[in-house]
């Protein structure tokens, strides 16, 4: 065939802080999708991207041409409203695991397709196969059925789904250019785009734990998405949430999927009851119930009951003993005072180290590493006292996880200002 | 081994603005050359220092890690002083063909290791191989022997100095990232440096047919060129010439072979006359012989018996018929007046596509095709009188290089400016 550009001439444009063409990013991506375009040569522009940034249409035209390199799942024949979810990832966020079945203990499907750590934020379908049997990949089939049955399905997203983006973020994650907007917002919007969901909550966070450290590139980020969304037919609405701290009280696996459990159960850290509620409204809003009583369907057993339904349909025994570590570690305070900073990026470090999450996408993670949190920053806390509990299978691990976490945290006389960044819930961005 | 350093975070503290160490740009070069770090990391690097620069130490490490990941020669037992010239390279620019034997006609040894031509800019090894029976590889033996014996040598460098360059600049070429000054300055040091000349007399070319078409830009360069130089131990001069118009009156191969003997001979176009000869002044007077007398050695015959000592000792026939084209086309004047404008860029292009230059490193070059001019900027023409000639050995190649020239010149009313960006040499640079 005969290529209608030259890739160096589109690079050059990038580079020169010009605009690509609608007709040139189509074919950007698809050349780089079948190997006509190599790595390196998709390196430099996407450095010369991160740089020199993409106006407005030039986002909407990588997201869609991204989403058009592979399959797009259709809901059409569901009896249910699909809504689903997406959070650009923290330290100890486990959100997913309580809010899908709550959200689908109303009736709603939630289609949520998912992904594995990498780094020191975590991810969803490693946290879940701490359960024994439960398997994260599901036959088109099965995936459908279960939505129509059970509502919640958390599994896999198959390797059809915008295939660009898989091939772009892998190599984004080798070349430097992960933390760029542009970049970010189109990976995220073309696997949820075409993923087919109908409605969509962001959960687009900052600070410490996060991609972007500064809540001003937050809202741009979580605006950029909101209007991609929009554009292509999702309703989607975004919360722009602080992650200066970790969320909730545990880190790592294991301990997620138990603290995700007593929140389903009624009970949890705060923080994570508070967002689990936030962003259930808001995906029962965008499916057409905005009067939805989520609490209610904490304290019933309603949401619990549908979490144990997902689990079972996918193999999973939602009462079996989850891994416990061989090795514990637990670190006291050493003074008395009020904990006034606990800061989210060393402790999810840490909790990587500890063997929680992955260096490489092949590496295998430890379901019962982490780390548990004794305290939150405001708790007022005596000399002695456990302020966390590492844990691991490899002993040898504890002190880089240590080296990691030293200085991250103070306990400082009362009254001191506590330094956790402001509220949770910071900002809702709406179309 | 070990790695001491992690790719990523080289490339994001120079995609963050930031300066890398000695140490960090050593270890870069070599992981580089035996492929620990990858191409498209070093795309992404790359690019980074397109857009956000290099300060002059960074400059000085690249340069000197390249000269170190190969061979360095060493001209300790030769008995003669060796000096060398380099230019960026241009449209006609056939400096070099008459240059080293001028030079070498005074007992200097210019051991001049060329490359071919890419884009564009010709080749000097392209050039010379018109020639039939000239060969463009010796031995090291060889080289030497005839370094002490004709004093001139043009021929291929070994891909054992400066492999690391070798490397980055085939990878620059297809990731858009050719014009940077640091890496354009590092790239033809470290070959420089790592041939072992131990004077060095730089031709910077700006303008329509160079690299930078920008004066300012050509001088950064040329100071950055004359201080890895220097600092390396080179003694390093640098002229700033205007290259808005091809040099000379032939464009390809073995025209340019033709014009350069006619130089030789005594005669020739004034401005590849006035630049052999501002050169080779400046090449002897580095090597001691400040008051070389080098009009005198072209009118004698010196020079000249030198070129055939130089052509015969790599195989080839001074005397032999050089190829002729199958195909030629003439274009004449549409109007008289005078010749105001020819810009060097589209005559370099049209050139290139009658076959004198080649698109990739393995394509073949037709050394019969170019364009040969029949007015300089300033002349008065008639209507109807020839312009140029183009040769080709393939009749189809007129059309598209005619569009490429289409414009590129104008007849005038005398009295008009004439459009060449002033005078051939605007600067000299030295340490």
């Amino acid at each position: 065939m005969v290529e209608p550009f030259d890739v160096v001439d589109l690079i050059h444009t990038k580079r020169d802080r010009g605009a690509l063409s609608p007709e040139q990013i189509r074919w950007l991506v698809d050349a780089y999708t079948r190997g006509y375009v190599g790595d390196e040569q998709m390196a430099a522009m996407t450095m010369a991207i991160f740089l020199n940034g993409m106006g407005r249409e030039e986002v909407r035209d990588l997201t869609l041409a991204m989403v058009a390199s592979g399959d797009r799942l259709d809901f059409q024949g569901l009896s249910k409203k699909t809504t689903d979810k997406h959070s650009t990832g923290g330290v100890g966020d486990k959100i997913t695991l309580p809010l899908a079945p709550l959200v689908a203990s109303f009736g709603v499907a939630v289609p949520q397709l998912s992904g594995r750590g990498l780094g020191h934020t975590g991810g969803t379908l490693d946290k879940l196969e701490s359960i024994p049997g439960w398997r994260a990949s599901l036959s088109p089939e099965e995936f459908l059925s279960q939505l129509e049955s059970v509502g919640a399905v958390i599994c896999a997203a198959g390797a059809k789904l915008a295939p660009a983006d898989g091939k772009l973020y892998a190599l984004r994650d080798i070349t430097g250019t992960v933390e760029s907007i542009p970049l970010i917002a189109s990976s995220i919007m073309s696997k949820k785009i075409a993923e087919g969901t109908a409605a969509l909550v962001l959960d687009v966070k900052f600070g410490s734990g996060a991609f972007l450290q500064d809540p001003v590139r937050g809202r741009e980020l979580a605006e950029t998405m909101v209007r991609l969304g929009t554009d292509a037919g999702v309703a989607t609405v975004a919360l722009l949430t602080n992650m200066n701290v970790p969320l909730g009280l545990a880190i790592g696996n294991a301990n997620e999927v138990r603290e995700s459990v007593e929140v389903l159960a009624g009970g949890g850290p705060a923080d994570v009851v508070e967002l689990t509620l936030a962003l259930a409204r808001e995906m029962l809003a965008l499916a057409g119930l905005p009067d939805a009583d989520v609490e209610a369907a904490l304290k019933s057993g309603a949401a619990m009951d549908t979490w144990r339904a997902m689990i079972t349909a996918q193999g999973g025994d939602p009462d079996a003993a989850l891994p416990t570590p061989k090795h514990t570690q637990v670190v006291t305070a050493p003074r008395s005072g009020v904990l006034v900073r606990q800061d989210a990026l060393p402790f999810g470090i840490g909790a990587w180290r500890l063997g929680a999450g992955r260096a490489r996408q092949q590496d295998p993670v430890q379901h019962a590493a982490g780390i548990d949190l004794h305290a939150k920053p405001g708790d007022v806390v005596t000399a002695g006292q456990p302020l966390f509990t590492m844990s691991s299978n490899d002993g040898d691990r504890f002190e880089r996880a240590l080296e990691a976490i030293e200085g991250a945290y103070e306990i400082a006389d009362p009254g001191t200002a506590v330094e956790t960044g402001g509220a949770l819930i910071q900002g809702r961005i709406t179309a």
